[in-house]
Order: C-alpha cells, then sequence, then structure tokens
C-alpha cells in the first residue's frame, strides 16, 4: 500500500456509538488514515479516555468542531456522527454551500474563516436523519422545523448502499438510512418492484437494542429503565415512518403509508423488524424468498437464510451484515418476512464505512470483513 | 379467620418456575395450607434445595407424584403445573375419571390404588395446555397424539377469569390459559364482541421472556443463547396460535385465524402483544379505548392505560395485573393494541391463584395483592 | 384495625429508585396513610406518570418540597430519600433545629415560615448518607463540605435494625446504614464482637447492581454502559468505607481500617459482599457459622445458609433478607463469608421501614412479608 | 500469500463456544485453511446450523471424531476444543503416544486404524485442562481419575504464551491456560518475580461471563437461573485454583497456596480478577505500576491501563487484549490488582491462535487484529 492511495478521514461527533463505531472499523481499514476526531463536551481528550476500547491506536485527540483548523486538515472524507438538527449548517460549511440565506445566517464569522480552508474536494458523508428526507416539507413535518440546506437536500444521494451504488460512487454528499429503514428497505424494495406484495398492506414490528437511542444520558436510557422489560415507542410517530414510506413510495411509484411500530429491547445491538405482508399477483411465500434470493445473490452484506430459519439479531452482532429470511403465514394469501441486521454498523456506521469504500473506488467490503460475535 | 376456612392444596410439578410462583403467592394466602408438593428429579429434596428464594416456609418435602400417599392427603384443591402432554392421565386419575377406556390403559395398578384415596371432592387447576383446547381434534393435530381424557375436557372450564367465573366457580377442572393467549384475549374478546375490529384481519406481534420455556435444561434457553439479542420463533407454527383462535371464534361466533408470532426478549418475565386490527362499524382508536375502559372498569387485574400511553412489561413484573393500550395507526382505519402482562403471574399462576380464588368463594384478590417489583 | 392506628407517612424524593419502594412497601402497610410525597422536578404529577408500576394506590400528586404547606401536613413520620448532601438542613428543618447558624443561614425566609408549621412530634428516618457518620470531622472529610447539622448528627441514631432497637424506638432522626455498609456489617459485627476474627485483616469485595447509583440521567449508568460486563469502581476510595470502618470500630473497641472494593454488575438490584477474614482465638469456619446462626436465630430478615451453600442475590430480591454464609478458606487460618441482600429494600427502603416499625412499635415484619421474586 | 504458507488446521469439539471462537478467528487468518471439524452430536451438520453467525465461510461440515477419514486429512495444527476428562486419550492418539497401557487398552481397534493414518508431524494445541497441571497427583485429586497419558504430559507445555514462547515455538503439545490462570497468572508472575509481593497472601476474588461454563444445556447456565444476579460459586474448591498455584509457584521457587474464589456473572464475557495482595521489599502501589508497565511494554496483547483508570471487561470484549491496573490500598502496604481479558479469546481460543502462531513462526497478532466491541 503506498501513500497515495491513503484517504484521509475526519469524524465530526467521535464521541458518540457510532463516533465509536466508525473508529473501530476504520482503524483497521489498510486505505484509511484518521486525521481529525472531533467531541465538544470531551473536547482535549485522547479518545481512550472517553471510549477505553479504543486504546493504543495512535489517532489524534479529540477537539471542538468550531476549534478544528481547516486548513491544516486536508480531509478527503468527512463522516458527521453528529446528533439530528445539527448537521445541516454544519455539512452546508463543509461543502462550502455558503449561498443560501439560512445557512449565511448561521455560520458565525469566525466559523467561515474556519471552513474556508477546508478543501475542495472533500466529500461528506452523513450518518444523521438531516439529508435523508428528499422532501424538505416531509422533513419539516417531522423534525420541527425548517430545512436548513434545502439546495444541499437536493445533491444528497441516499446512501442505502446495495441500491444506489451509481450515485454514491460520485457523489460529495450521502445521506446513510436509518437503521430501521435500512432493515425494512433491504427486503421490502425488491418485493415491491416485483409485485409479490401489496404495499398498501405493510406492518412493520421493528425491535431495537438500547444504543439506537445514542449515548445521551437520558433517563429512559438507564439501565434501570430499560433492563428486564420491553415496550413500544413511538407508536405510529416515529421519524423513521416517513423515511421507510420515501423508500418504498419510489419502489411502487406512488404514496405509501406503513404502519411502523418501534420496540426496545433489553440489549446493546441488533434490530429486528418482523414484517407482515400481503401476497399479490398469486405470489408465495416460496415465490418472495425466491426473489429475495435472486436480488442478493451476489451481495456481500446481504444474505437470504433458507425456508424455515429465523434469523437473530445475535447472529450479525458486530458485523455489516444483514439476514433476510421469509415464512408463509397460516392465513391465506399473507406472509411474514424478517429482517436483522446491527443497528450501529449495517444500521449506521458499517453502512457509512461501506458508502466510503464505493466512494473511493474500493472493494466494498474493506475494513468489514469481521465476523459477527456471538455470544 | 378460623381454622375452617382453611383450603388444602398440592401443587404437582412444583420444581418448575410456575409451581415455584404457586409456591410464592399462596404462602401468603391467608385461608390457604400446602399440604403436598410433588417434582419427580428433585424428590426427596426441600423446596429451598431447589428454589432457595423459598426458605424458612415450613413446607412439605418434594416428593415423587407416584409415591404419593393419596389416602392421607385430603387436598381440596391440585394445581397442576406438569409439563404438556403428561397432565391428562394424571388429571383423570385425580378426579376418578377412569370409565374411559384410554385412561384405564393408561393407569397402572399401583397408580390405581393410590388414586383411589384422592378424596370425591378434590378439584383440580391445570396450568398445562392439556384441557385448554375443547375440540379434541384441534388438540390432536397441534399436540401430536390423541387427547388421552375426552371426556373429561367436555367437562374442563377454560379459565380466562374475567370471562369465565360463573362457571369458575362451580368447575371440578379449570383448564388456566396459556400466558400469551391471556395477552391477546384480554384486549381483543371485547372489541370482537362490540363488533369494533374486523376479526379476519388481526395480526398479533408478541414478545415474551426467557421463563415462558420454563426451567428444562435446554441449549436454547442458556444465557449466552438468549442474551443480547431477539427472534422470532414459532414463526406461522405456535401452539398457543390455535388457543387463540379459540376464543376469538368464541366472541365472533364463527372460525377465526389469526397472525400470531412470538418473539423470545432477553428478559426473565413479562409477554408484550403488539395487536394489529382494522376498525369495523366506523369505530376510531378511541372508541376501541372507551369500550374496554368500560369493560374492565370493575376488574380488579386489568387497567387500561390512557390513551397516548404505552404501557411495559416491567410494569406489572411480578404481580398478577395486565396493562391495555390503543393507539391509532397513521394508516386510516387502523389501530394498534398494547397488551402486557407478567407471563408467570396473570399468563400462569397468578391466574390460577384468582381462579381458586373463585373457585372457593373468596375475595378475588387474595394474596395477589403485591405491586409491581421495578426496576 | 382503627383510624387511631394510622401512621401519616410523607416521603420527600418519591421519584428516586428508594423512594418508589417506599411507596412499594408502603401502600401495603395495614396501618399507614401516604399523605405527602415531594419530587421537584416532577412537581404536579401523579406518581403513576413516574413510576407507572404504582397506579391505582390513590396517593397525593408530587410536589416541591419548598411548596409543602406544613402546616395541613400533620404527617408523624418523613422519610427523607434525597440525595447526599441535602438533606442535612432540610431534616434540620423538619426537627425544628434551627438553633444552628449555619441552618439559620441556610433556611430561607419563606422555607422558615413554612417549616413552622411541622407538627412537634414529627419524626424522621433518612435514607441518604447526610447522618450516618458519627465524626463530623470523618463526614467533612469524605463528602467534601462541613456538616450543616451537627448537634442533630449527636442525636441521631445510625438505623442498623438489628443492632440498634432500642435507641431507634424512642429516635427522633434515625440514619438508615447505606447498602454497603449493611452488607458487611450483618455479618462482621458478631464475628468481631465473638473475637473470633482479625479485625486488621478485613477484605471486602463487593458487587452492587445498578440501581445502588440511583435514577440520575449518568452516562455511567447508561445500558449499553454497564451491560455485558463488569468493573470495580470507587477502588480504595468509595465513601461506605468509612461507614464500614465507623461500625467495625464499635464492635472492636478502636479503629479499624477495612479494604473495601465496590463492583458495577449488569443487574438491577441485588449486593453481594465476598469478604476475606483471618481467623483468631482458634476459631473455624464452623464456628463462624455457629456464632451467625445463633445471633440471627431470632431475627426475620437475617438467615444463614447451611454450610456449603453459596447464597445468591436472586434469592432476596425485593425482599427485605439478608442471606449469610460462610466458607473455610484453603489456606490455613482463613474464611470467606458471603452476605447478600437487596440494596434497595434490606440496603435501603425496606430496612428504612423495619425502622419505622421498630418506631411505632408494631410488629417489624409488617409490609415487609413478601416473598424473593425469582428468576 | 503461496500455497506453501498454508497451515491446515482441524478443529475438535466445534460446536462449543470454544470452537465456535476458534472458527471466527481463523476464518481470516491470512496463512490458514480449515480442513477438518468434528463435533458430535451435532455430526452431518454444516457449521451454520449450529453457529448462524459463521454462515457463509466454505467450511467442512461437522463430522463425528470417530469418523474421521485421518489418513486424508493432513492436518498440520489440530485444536482440542473437547471438554475436560476426554483429551488425554484423544491427544495421545493424535500424537501416536500408544506406548502407555492406559491409552492401549483405551484406544478401540477402530480408531487405532484410523489414528494410524495421522501425519507425524502433526501438532496439538489443546484447549481442556488436561494437560495443564504438571504433576499429574495433584491432577488425579482435583479431576478425579488417573490421568491418562503421564508421559505426554512430561512434554506438554503450559502455553501462557507471554512466558513461554521459547517452549511453544517447537512444542508438539500446548495446553492453553483456563481462562481465570490467564487472568491471574499475568499480573502476578512479575509482582513475585520483582519480588514486590508477598506470594503468601494473595487473595483473587474473580468475576466470570456464562459462556466460561460452555455450551452445555445445565439448568445452572439457563437464562433464568443467571440473569439478573450474581453469586459465588466453587468456593474455595475450583480447579483452576491449583492452576493457578502452579504458575505462581514457579515464579516463587516454592509451594504457594493462594484463595481464589470465582464468581457468576450475569454477562456473556468476560472476567475480572480483583486481586489483593501485601507489598514487601518496600514496594508501593506505584511500583507494581511500573513493574507490569516495563514487563509488558512490548507485548501486544497485554496493556497496562494508567494509575487510577479501572480497567472494564467490557473494554476488551472479543478482543484478545488483556488489560491491568493497580490501585494503592488505604490499608498500609496492601494493593489491589485488577486484571481483565476476554474468557473465550485471551482466555481460551484467541491464546491458542496467539500459539500456533508462535508454533508456525508467524507474527503473533495474525488474525487477532480485531478490537473490541463495545457497546
Amino acid at each position: 500500500m503506498t501513500n497515495k492511495k491513503t484517504i484521509r478521514v475526519g469524524i465530526l461527533g467521535a464521541s458518540g456509538y457510532t463516533g465509536a463505531e466508525l473508529i473501530r472499523l476504520l482503524c483497521r481499514h489498510p486505505d484509511v488514515e484518521i486525521v481529525l476526531l472531533t467531541a465538544d463536551r470531551h473536547a482535549g481528550l485522547p479518545v481512550s479516555d472517553v471510549f477505553p476500547h479504543l486504546f493504543g491506536l495512535g489517532l489524534p485527540n479529540l477537539i471542538k468542531i468550531d476549534e478544528v483548523e481547516w486548513h491544516g486538515v486536508e480531509a478527503d472524507i468527512i463522516f458527521c456522527a453528529l446528533p439530528h438538527g445539527t448537521t445541516q449548517e454544519i455539512v452546508a460549511g463543509l461543502l462550502h454551500h455558503t449561498g443560501h440565506d439560512v445557512i449565511d445566517e448561521l455560520i458565525t464569522e469566525r466559523r467561515e474563516d474556519l471552513i474556508a480552508g477546508i478543501p475542495d474536494g472533500v466529500r461528506v458523508i452523513d450518518l444523521s436523519a438531516d439529508f435523508r428526507l428528499e422532501n424538505v416539507d416531509t422533513y419539516a413535518q417531522w423534525y420541527g422545523h425548517a430545512h436548513r440546506a434545502p439546495q444541499l437536500q437536493a445533491e444528497a444521494v441516499y446512501g442505502l448502499t446495495e441500491f444506489a451504488r451509481d450515485d454514491i460512487r460520485d457523489a460529495r454528499l450521502v445521506a446513510c438510512p436509518g437503521c430501521y429503514p435500512t432493515s425494512a428497505l433491504l427486503p421490502l424494495i425488491p418485493l415491491i418492484g416485483a409485485g409479490q406484495i401489496d404495499a398498501d398492506d405493510i406492518i412493520i414490528d421493528a425491535k431495537s437494542g438500547v444504543t439506537g437511542a445514542g449515548r445521551a444520558a437520558k433517563e429512559a436510557s438507564l439501565f434501570g429503565e430499560v433492563s428486564e422489560g420491553i415496550h413500544a415507542y413511538g407508536v405510529a410517530g416515529h421519524r423513521h415512518g416517513p423515511e421507510i414510506e420515501q423508500g418504498l413510495a419510489q419502489a411502487a411509484g406512488r404514496d405509501i403509508l406503513v404502519n411502523f411500530t418501534p420496540h426496545l429491547v433489553p440489549m446493546n445491538r441488533g434490530i429486528l423488524s418482523t414484517i407482515y405482508v400481503r401476497l399479490e399477483g398469486g405470489a408465495t411465500a416460496a415465490d418472495l424468498h425466491e426473489t429475495l434470493s435472486k436480488r442478493y445473490a451476489a451481495e456481500p452484506f446481504v444474505d437470504v437464510v433458507p425456508e424455515g430459519v429465523s434469523p437473530a439479531t445475535r447472529h450479525v452482532r458486530g458485523s455489516n451484515h444483514s439476514l433476510l429470511g421469509v415464512f408463509p403465514d397460516r392465513v391465506k394469501g399473507r406472509a411474514i418476512i424478517l429482517s436483522v441486521l446491527d443497528n450501529l454498523v449495517k444500521g449506521a456506521s458499517g453502512q457509512a464505512v461501506q458508502n466510503m469504500n464505493v466512494m473511493c473506488g474500493l472493494p466494498e467490503t474493506l475494513s468489514l470483513e469481521q465476523r459477527p460475535l456471538f455470544p
């Protein structure tokens, strides 16, 4: 490996769980050098003070995002692992997209000065929800404020890798899908495309591990509050609902409304989506299984388990794999689809790295080859 | 309380989790004396050797069921907490129901001699699945062998307390509902009865704690296999499916087929059933909430949470309470029902004690007043 | 039970875990009426909004402590379940102990006015660490600020029930022991008293569930941070160290220094103290077992398990019981003592209620009869 | 990488947790080909049926150990991940060590025929306890039966890599240390060697995850039995005690007896040993820290955390790293050592692979570079 091949990477928001996962994966990437790590509350500390499992990696210390000396950074790829709602203006700055009024207001003098130093060629992979919804009105409706970089939104590529490679390859800005949407869209897009299920009768009962709520200190994420129990949350009102619908609508060629009900499970990692569908056009569960098997035969990170097998989240823990299963329902004309992934990997940081590999013309599996950790 | 009122109780199968729960609850019952505890593998031991949390209660030691000297037992109520498939012949013996050919064959000489000593008035509360399905053909289909006491089946009362008090009061044999069916039937029976939901479009996505699998030493129940993950099991083939359908069919007045998909959650106790229904007759989610609120207003163990609240299994842990919630779906004409209970209490031993209280003319809440344990 | 017997109880700090446990236990007490519940952040809400498992109890809503209209409260017993460091001045106010300068400064005009209404006969049971250390200098050294009610400290009774009944009976102020100290002192005081162990060579390796850290939203208590792992904390510097030493010094009649190392275990409830001791005076492990067995033979809440049995925290979960075990070490002249309890019950709220029963001349076990919940 | 470099590996006992870990690690080793996998109960199945997380690896199916056609295997390295007590005769067969009477009796005609085909050069890495104790009398005393291959025992190398590289390099038979001994010996051997601690006053309070008990279906390992609680087991009688003492005795040059008390923690992976030592020769805790830091400065898998930092098992989860910490005790002249590792990796399969790398003259870190998985 020559120096020429090295991709210089920055991670904004490196003190959250997705930030830590990016480091964990990228530190073993043969072509990547991590040159920048920001984390506001922990600025000044070495990464291993914040994440002791990431010791001995020779990484740069954490710094405040406002104190980045962009002139010297020379990053090729910036991963944004910042909270929702804070990313639009920062990305706008990163991409010199200061023509828009809102941005101009938001960018302070000092920051403008700083970001003037960002190299023109920098590309952004955003893990937040800020650029996922193409329709900025839908964004405003679900996220409670006007979109702060609508022109960039038009340019952003929705990075569900298996369905957007061509666009990702040349994108300046990739919006990585949410964890729930990834788990729902992987099985549903091909089935809607094949006309084998009724896109108007889809129920997605999803179950997630607790890291999906991030590392913020909230009472609702305390061990005492979430261990030894299960509950639904965001019933009929979770923000990943419209994101799922956006993907399904594109597959169906028309607006789609789904039932999406997330649940919190006392485990660290993993999403299981149990999806109830009505069959169409005479399709059987076996036909669905065949459609998915064919669609994903050549994909390195999506596997269809044999008929009769129920995939478990623990069988993809820590890896970038997604497993899909199909069962016939006892009710005639219905089927049950099971989809599992690790919310921090294929549902977030792993898919982000997969997209980076696509953007850089590298084999997609680089630094993502690790097998699941079980038990 | 005088000695006269004392109910003498025996528990067959006291070394399983439901047996231990019966002891935990009954040892605080003011009118109950535990006079008999059987457990084949652990025969000869004090209960506290098998369940150290049940120390210091002055209980009889465990004995083999075949070695019970029934003449001296003088029990009023026998709880059967035995594995499925072993209970029919034992209950037949307990109830002197030896006229049936199959039973006559099964009952050995020694056992016949022993059970001759069982007092005529003994009554049986069965926690297994052996007497739950009224149709013995359905039983044979799902449990893999012919019913061994079909005449008793005709007499057995399905003990969903809130719907069968009158029959339970005088029953000789009460079949306690399964944990999943209890959690599904409590909300669904009133709603079908009110004509507010389509009984042909019901999806029950259920999540259970690990104690639902009992205390048998199975690889699939090891900590390493079930912690830190979730998976569906028995997809479209779980035996509680036909039991749920039996209850719904009675409410609807016709045969019903449901989708019922159970999942295993890394927690000890609790069931959450997330139920997806289609509204009928112009009903709204608010109407469903009202129907359930009215139906259960006077019930001590079923509570309907306020609209917008999502009930959690940890909020009923260790108690006999069931909590029901209703949400409108974003999809027009649909609603989501959430039902939680503790599978070992309202889903098994607690409901069994509740039924005993009914059978003995006692306040239903006796020895079931304990609040949930949280965290 | 007549109205006359009713004890009117207030709980300050009812939105934490120990507050919730007090409610759970007291709501079943035949002689107690809860008349006051304070919780600053959640003021105005019903308890069931903060603790959904405490529904349907007909309790007063939560109010701010500063807004209590003490004139109308007429409480007999006030439980203080407030954070460490905030309790001294509040208790001083409750007990009209305003002669002390520091208190006089601290008590604002409005509060002074309010607490003027507190009935003279009110008695306080404090669950915080604020009144546990008799030596106010030791307090200042470990808690970082001068004691704010040193005169009251002189009056406070250290409420390890089994060793202080006579003083507790007439106390105005009982300081309930910490969870770790309770688990260490129960076995060690009698053994030091009997001269069977060397008080200068005691190592206490303690393991606690996560609720010991309270319900405050801290990163360190998040599910993701504490599940699936174990670590020591406060090594050689935990504040319960001097509290343990105070109790041991009283038993030994001289100053004692111990090694006390707490660990955080991924479970909600429970403390296990594994205590390594050197035998003295020719004593054997069997002698220790006998000493403890005799000492606790008549105690309702301390049980010594048979020799060779290892007590587990899960066997006291949710109950006020403590279990003690003794093993001979392979190293000659040494023994291992195992002590378990539920940190929220015997380690906090249960012992507080036990003390209330003593203070009110009631049977000690009232409302504490519940068996452990297992699994 | 040329074919020449390929190491052909067999794994006996591939359906247990350590077997699965060997596969997980080795499947990414650039120089290894897995040519043989045995598992008696699951013979005939693909690995992914037994361990669904190991899908898509193109591995040979599982076969019974008695049905291996050794003539065709041509393995260079055989890993034995079989239960304790079954390995001695099998290893004797593998190494053509049939001169011993006991072995001759044990090896059946068919097996003798088969193992005749084993290539002369095969080398064995044993993960069981069968060859760890040099003194066969100690083995017999603790394992309940005479050693079945005492001549091989004399040849076996105790594979604590950091202390036995030279012997491991040329060994035919390496006995990998137990998980607890690895965690205790790594810090204690250098400190005893430096004369800084009293080898006669060592207390090892160890805490392990549940996978340490293996994948056997035992009631004691059920989720319901081990979650939400902690307990000590094998108090003063665990078989890893003499193994630890053997290592310490070699460091001290005389017999040593330690207190070793293991505890079961509700987590999948990880061991934390909290070790209480008495300082000698005027050493301080800082001296201990320095001794360990120097000793392990060049070791890739042993790290000494900064003073004041408490290492956690979750910070080495899934990796081959061990972390060591040192704290001064408040009791003068004493210190506390904290040692963590993943029991399935550095405590078993990872160290086995590390030893294989040494045996084959490869960089020790090959296929062990993966970072810990957190959360």
